[in-house]
């Protein structure tokens, strides 16, 4: 079964998906996406992935290339298209095609292209092993909130990671705090059992799983802090994972050299990714 | 007569010239660029630009896409093929096409694109009227000597200026220092005549076209000091301008609000732009 990619308007064989070498998305990163989980077929946190894209296209000044309506009847037909149960759905979306020229052009369509992807989550070790995780210094720049496509900065974080037999590389600020992994947000849990994530701003992405994270903790009566928190005390926690939509809620074992509480993935941790698993399977009413 | 871009070993009718939508450079702004002037049908600073391509690749772990004297030949068929007499060319390299992933592909071959466009450098008002630039927060990653395509930053900065009525933003620091303009460095000439403008380090672009001033200038026995200088002190200065590979030296007459000395191009200013010009046209020897 041919594999088919949406762009500008056209369901093609994603082999011949292409765009302009004058998409401001090549030539300038001018563009944003989104990554959203499908789950047994269904899309998860459909709306706040739609939020976000909506609010990273008006700090750029872009329009919405479609309704919301007509995103959802593509991002569907896409998914059904090509069969995914279990996967994900990439969207991005730039500024259009024009002569290049720093400044935006004064007539001009977004472009849109999604693709998707079949993951079997079911099988993924990460989950029950956990993972490690570097600490690598934050060069990106101050709007992490807009989800861009300049990853050039994450893409060298997460390859460092990967080099020191890594999953993920977190981010420290110059004030020695983390702000976020290359492509997830960082949690700890202190040893009086409270969930630590960096607060909303401009330094972090405001991830959509990290808000379903906190809305569960919510629900399940588990106090929770938004704060930075530095390497230091996140080597002393008893617990730490990352999360995102690809990765859930992924137990992390190790930062750096140093073993997190026993090595092993922490219970809340556990727990935490219990529940959205089931949230994402419909099993738990909406976060 | 078409007009050609080479993509991928292949020169190409400029409409339809496409890459693919899982290109690096689409997708994570995986990718460095140079842009060098044509002038009277000559390459201007050519080993630098290869030079500084070089580099970029380097830092950034992609290999050269083809020799140098490949890529020579390359500049020259499409400068050749579109008649470009004064004006420009862009070369792009990516990490190459991948499934999306934030780690570097194990198995990827880089991407080259290359195109052009002619511009009438002799009819252009800014080097007589010179031009107004505001200033506003640096907000860019902590390598800005990769001249990478994650250009969001610049995009963002140069439509502030554009909707301010001015021709550049100069970008500062959160110490009060002057970086760069968004696509060219910046210089001031203070009360004594010397050339003042940011020393290279990862804070700006080493500006091929700065490079070729700064030589210019110390044949001519013009002094000059590589430091940074705050907006006050620009504003406060004889003379300002601007350098950049289609910028040549442009004068600035006013920031923000404020007339660089009379509100007219500075005598130095115009020296040095008929210098770079003689240099441009072949009537002065390599810098």
């Amino acid at each position: 079964m041919p594999r088919y990619a949406y762009v500008n308007g056209a369901y093609v064989q994603h082999r011949d998906a292409a765009i302009h070498i004058e998409d401001r998305g090549y030539q300038f990163a001018d563009g944003v996406y989104e990554v959203a989980t499908v789950a047994g077929g269904r899309l998860i946190d459909e709306e706040p992935h739609l939020d976000r894209l909506e609010r990273s296209l008006t700090e750029l000044f872009i329009p919405m290339p479609m309704s919301r309506r007509a995103l959802r009847l593509v991002m569907r037909t896409l998914i059904s298209r090509n069969q995914v149960r279990n996967g994900m759905i990439y969207l991005q979306v730039t500024r259009g095609v024009a002569p290049r020229d720093h400044k935006f052009p004064a007539h001009v369509t977004p472009a849109l292209v999604m693709t998707t992807r079949r993951i079997d989550f079911a099988a993924q070790e990460k989950f029950k092993k956990g993972v490690s995780v570097i600490t690598i210094p934050d060069l990106r720049w101050a709007r992490r909130d807009i989800k861009t496509v300049g990853l050039l900065p994450n893409c060298l974080g997460k390859q460092q990671a990967f080099e020191a037999g890594a999953f993920e590389a977190w981010q420290v600020g110059a004030d020695g705090f983390v702000t976020e992994g290359t492509s997830s947000n960082a949690w700890i849990v202190n040893a009086s059992g409270t969930l630590v994530t960096r607060h909303l701003s401009n330094d972090i992405l405001h991830g959509v799983t990290r808000r379903t994270v906190l809305a569960i903790a919510r629900e399940e009566n588990i106090a929770f802090q938004e704060r930075p928190f530095t390497v230091a005390e996140a080597m002393a926690a008893s617990e730490a994972f990352v999360t995102s939509a690809t990765s859930f809620v992924t137990p992390v074992i190790r930062i750096d050299n140093t073993a997190v509480g026993d090595g092993r993935p922490g219970p809340l941790s556990q727990r935490l990714l219990g529940w959205y698993r089931d949230y994402a399977e419909g099993l738990r009413a909406g976060a």
